[in-house]
């Protein structure tokens, strides 16, 4: 057997099925052996006492999108994918954004451009389909599907991005010819603009009318339309940030029914409530995403989701924005009504220790599930596995040691993002990420950042095994 | 007590709740007096061994609409309301369309004049809202409600009649506020365009075909937006025609959650299924309606729905076309594809037969369910009770006397509409309407008409009592 | 038309279907016409403002029923249809119960006796199987339905009462081939006997443990349970006092699938909560009743079985016992552990003004869906009608007279009943009947007992339609 | 790094989440490392182009069991072991049944005594309690469970094997105190023999009547009680042998709610209907079991119960007995009623083939889910992991290597049980078992046994995972 560049030793390997003390050997990046006796190496990394699972996959950030006048996004890539790195991921997927009257080459030119030599952990796109064009469905999206872009988003709802059910059905035609995902944000478009337009005219204008103005039936509408017009193509989706139990219950009646329907969730739905929203001077702003965080039953219906698989994936939405500066939550428009300020909040490098330690460590979920609501499942979900995702022969060597006795109280200077809060400040945490190791090298270690701008890669995906039709027996 | 116009002597009465031996006293076109020596009167009808039931009111029948380019529809209001008393009902509710551009009082000024001195049986006109400008909204509407157009309808497809969600919501908001009550034509436009053009790409353009570019979940999906639409404004809606027990359970699903959400069915989703759509020769065109008759399960749902009081009426949606003649079903382009096959089929006169027939001789439901069904519940979703629907002291003599023994084979010639055919041919009857008396004076007489063209009065309605916001406790 | 003994004049009358302004001609102690004019009689009732409504039939009720040692139930036929009358009432369905090794007929006997000439309103029994021997189940209930007692009632729990399943399943085969109708009490009593050893081994005697003993799922088991067996012989049944949302949504499948199964609840479902037994000194002795009152959702879900149709009946489930008393609620054994406390309240006095005032004044439910759960639907399900429960053309002269707007604070000295104490006191009520009328003879007016012991009959009863079995299509 | 004894060279490997190419080194039949250039050994198994999985485990087997005056089962120790081995699997879970009046002690004496020494695959025991004395259930259960016991099975039916609630709620109470999992054979025993008594009583007694003796509602009925139970009990609970969609939608709506439910469902409810149990001259007897097959709506719903995870595991519930032996299904008592005929079917040798070929080769599951189902999850629900059910470092070389591409006809003589036929006889198969490896001894290779008898251990489990009870948020 030959050596290795690396042994991770002593640590208890965990993946989305099995957990079993191991020691892992590394050549080349990638993973070359499981055992107990790997000989020596150049590195030996002791993992005594550790978790050792697969580096994290945040299939849901937002990085450098361009955010509406005046408003700057607070995460590039390089902060971004630092962060992610502090949160003990591996791999992120933003968003490709596509403007009305842009072409998807572009769009990710553009992206790329800003991506390229930045980033600290390996990063994919999804491409966002903001105008759909015959010319961006006939020929754009299937050749940028056959070069590996295999997953698109379409919106129902935001000026400027929301498709019309005729524009989501074509898109949804070409994923079926081409077998890619389609991933859908599920608000009624309509039906936001009808209740913001009602709250202003009533002079309901403070953060907190942001939840009011997009209730559950807004989204569990838009959820079960999208599973219609799914169902019609015969086609799988995946409906991301679902933030309550009537919307999952839509996503749960379509599995039953053996539709392929897939579901997301975040942390904000699983620790924040609306009262978030009610801060004073303001502070509500620093809360408000789309969907809202709702009450105490939809965190219980999110969790059952998790622990039932009605959900598959746990991603973040990071999506962040600055607090005390112009160009941020409160730039000086949002001052005027939560109509304006920006919506979405950084979570990339929260999501997984509150997953951890309100999961796992609180008993909701073992450890095999965390491993794949936070790794296995974005990997085979998004075409990237059996590269990522995984601690198995052949896979790149993308890894997280976990002290899952470690005890922190979450607070923003933890997480390296450019943001200037976290909506997270202050929760209890048992258990962190001590290392995260990007294809066999060690990009944050105990607190460190000792990885290299632009070591993270960019990863052409193949199509994704959950996108194939249903099949019909 | 002073004496009567007429007496009904000898007849089984039965109200949507009651069902017993009584003589009914009329006197002024009204019923004055239930008991069982009512003395004499100018006119004793025998109905011995029959059952005298409050005449059927259909409140969803279209006459004189116009129906595109070249297509003409079978019946105006002439033969219209006669076929409607040939089938046992005294009241008609048909619509009032608005087109586009037009005000809403132009549309009734039209409509009004095609009915005026043409009725045979009472008349009341639904509004159809299909340009919703902010002068519809704001003014006239609000003002026809209090003139007595207390109900609108709005449609979720057909190229020129559909309504955005915003649209709806702003319908439903003017609905809130006035206490007028919306009936929804839910179906997704959009889904159907896709659908159609993809059938007529693959040369799939048999009538047949009109039954697969709408399937079930096009009106589920837009039941269940429809309804979604309405919780958020939190106003009463009525589902119309709605054709199986996916749509359906949507509609269960928010009563049960305390929505006020009505629903209705027709006798096409009680006993055609879409195999009738398969017939040689363009035969199928003569059962393409919108929804499309389904399947037997569907047929078994729709029951169920009667029963156990999801749905609270059982109307025709009777909208003629004449099948051997250019401007109706055969026109020249609808040869051309099932796309132009003009939705619609005739019913008001069949309707009563039919689910007195399936339904109350077969045992399915008990009289005075039939009785909710075909009057008692319309008077009282749409503002005409007491005055119609019931045989009640003080109410109009509107009465049908029932032979329950009566055996027919359904055939067109019976049926006395302007159309050319029935899609209900060939069905074996028991029970049929042998007397139709509209306040007071028959109109129909074992098959005769003695009524009086013009006598047929319009009727300014009340609000509907069902239109009222669900109370919250 | 020959003339009245009397007339109520000037009211508005209520059915389970219809509400006109009418007067009412009685004759012979029966609705002899309905009319405006009546002419006049030897006595004439002015009615004017009040609402005139068939008489209150309450299907549910205890009298005079042997309730274990030492322990006296607090109303014989004379006090408990005193009660009735003062609550609106002129028909009451109490219990005939089987003792173990007695014959049907002998328990028959004693309870006429006790009933004989000691009513005032009219009487009709349904009975308890106990002891379904080979006898019983032979030849004496196939014989007892002939003469007239058509409704069983069988127990899923209860030292003594209840069967087993193979009982249960053997009456529902009686009850299928002789076209009875079987009520069911729900609740496991294996279970029950569990969880009360448990709390009595862990010391939690008080009376709140009650509610503690036999919790939701107790309930809905036995509801499934029943529905389950009744499904296998294909035979209707009643699930009497539902007290939550848990066991109607068992019989809400049911009926959506097809199945004729019904259900009653109570008003201590509807305005008691266990919280109510919680008081000192044994004061939750006053709320022991089986099942349990549950909490606010519970009684929610309660108002939505109402509204939508899955409860068909309203009854008290009244079942007395005084508090102040050593054979009552507090007998010196029931001191020592709720296990002793007996099992049940008195309602039969407060039902229908707690149903009026919380359903009715406060908008929940309409007068003629209050007719129907208070009287008529009750008269439909155990073969009286239409002798009982409408006011139509041939009925006995049943009516209670309400006042919509009398205001009453419900306190025990109104009730009348043998009980010393009312689980409902103090609630505010809106609507109060004025007058009751049993087959013409007024027995209740303003307050007053004006009737005389021993006008109630005994009725004997048709066959149940809703008994029969599930038409297959 | 030390040599192995064995290699598995050039497989493709999976495990209940993962797939990979890898070479597996085995040490002192354990899994000792897994990597791409493992060195040699004494031994090298060529796996190329063929999968390298977990051996099965059978967690629902009987052998040996007494069933009955004149019936012997098919299978002893010896030739259930083999057939297991036979139909790639390395572990067996047969039942110990208590008699009456024996405890718990001497039933697994005469059971181990059976099988000791004659074991091809390890073997351990769920305890079978018919007799839940104070003695069994207060001292000989808990020392039981300590002793590595730690599943027991209860009856809901059959004659000598019922439990009564209370004693299933003992049982439970037994099993939340000791963390042991409780599974439950759910069918309503009363109500069986209410059928069957009828059947004959009808004349009805070949062996279809089997089926409609324990219709689906039977089934449903017990499943829902037994979750009831559980859930007063607040403990974990595994329904084995789930026929239906309408057993399974009891399990789901329980998992929804938060409940620890587990399910299984078995090879017999995918591919066999009630209609074979009608073939001629007692054919239907080789199809009798408990549940009965149903029809093909079940066996689809069963399918999305193993896709969507409703169900865990899938097991054989192999019971073997012989068809042409008098001792067997046509025993001269069973030949005068179905009710004597052996309930049970062998299965143990066919169950991984079926669902290889119906759920991996068709496209219904993936290999992962496979994995899971047929053995991961068994051991993890059993108490076994990580000892068993995976390919991971230090687990057990209990491996079964798959040729996914051979096909067979299924026929009894692949089996090697000691029943005289299969159920699935002619059954195509495409995927089969070549070798079966038991920590590192090929016990099966290429159809021929190999392996020596005796190696079969007896495993003392731990205390499952999932029998912990439900974490309260």
């Amino acid at each position: 057997m030959p050596s290795f560049d690396t042994i991770i030793r002593g640590g208890t390997v965990a993946t989305a099925a099995d957990t079993f003390a191991c020691d892992i050997g590394i050549r080349d990046g990638l993973i070359a052996a499981l055992g107990r006796d790997l000989g020596d190496a150049d590195r030996v990394i002791d993992a005594t006492g550790l978790l050792v699972l697969p580096g994290g996959i945040d299939s849901h950030v937002h990085f450098a999108q361009p955010s509406g006048p005046g408003i700057v996004m607070a995460d590039g890539f390089e902060s971004g994918t630092r962060s992610a790195a502090f949160g003990g991921n591996t791999t992120v997927l933003p968003f490709c954004v596509q403007q009305k009257g842009q072409t998807l080459r572009e769009a990710l030119k553009a992206y790329h451009a800003e991506a390229h030599g930045q980033c600290y952990v390996d990063v994919s796109f999804h491409l966002v389909i903001a105008d759909p064009t015959d010319q961006v469905l006939g020929q754009e999206l299937p050749a940028l599907v056959e070069d590996g872009y295999t997953s698109f988003k379409v919106f129902m709802t935001y000026e400027g991005m929301a498709l019309s059910d005729m524009e989501m059905l074509q898109v949804m035609s070409v994923a079926r010819r081409t077998g890619a995902l389609v991933m859908i944000h599920a608000e009624n478009f309509d039906a936001i603009r009808f209740l913001v337009d009602k709250l202003e005219r009533e002079g309901h204008v403070a953060p907190r009318y942001h939840a009011v103005s997009r209730p559950i039936p807004v989204e569990r509408e838009a959820t079960h339309r999208a599973i219609s017009l799914a169902e019609l193509v015969d086609v799988p989706i995946m409906i991301v940030h679902v933030s309550n139990g009537e919307a999952m219950e839509e996503i749960r009646r379509a599995q039953a029914k053996g539709l392929k329907v897939y579901g997301e969730t975040c942390p904000q739905y699983l620790v924040l409530t609306e009262k978030d929203l009610e801060g004073l001077n303001m502070e509500g702003a620093k809360y408000v995403c789309s969907p809202p965080p709702r009450d105490k039953d939809s965190q219980e219906a999110c969790w059952r989701g998790l622990e039932t698989g009605v959900f598959s994936v746990f991603s973040s939405d990071h999506c962040p924005f600055r607090y005390d500066d112009p160009a941020g939550k409160l730039n000086p428009k949002s001052r005027t009504s939560f109509r304006w300020v920006p919506n979405g909040i950084p979570g990339v490098a929260a999501r997984l220790p509150i997953l951890f330690s309100e999961g796992v460590s609180k008993g909701r979920i073992d450890l095999n599930r965390f491993v794949a609501l936070s790794a296995t499942n974005h990997a085979k979900t998004y075409g990237l596995y059996p590269r990522k995702g995984t601690i198995a022969i052949g896979s790149d060597a993308d890894i997280a040691i976990w002290d899952p006795e470690r005890r922190r109280t979450l607070t923003h200077d933890l997480l390296k993002d450019g943001s200037d809060y976290t909506p997270y400040e202050g929760i209890e945490i048992t258990g962190w990420p001590v290392v995260t190791m990007v294809r066999g090298r060690i990009v944050v270690q105990d607190g460190e950042l000792v990885g290299e701008k632009g070591f993270g890669a960019y990863l052409a995906r193949e199509k994704s095994p959950y996108a194939a039709p249903r099949r019909e027996f």
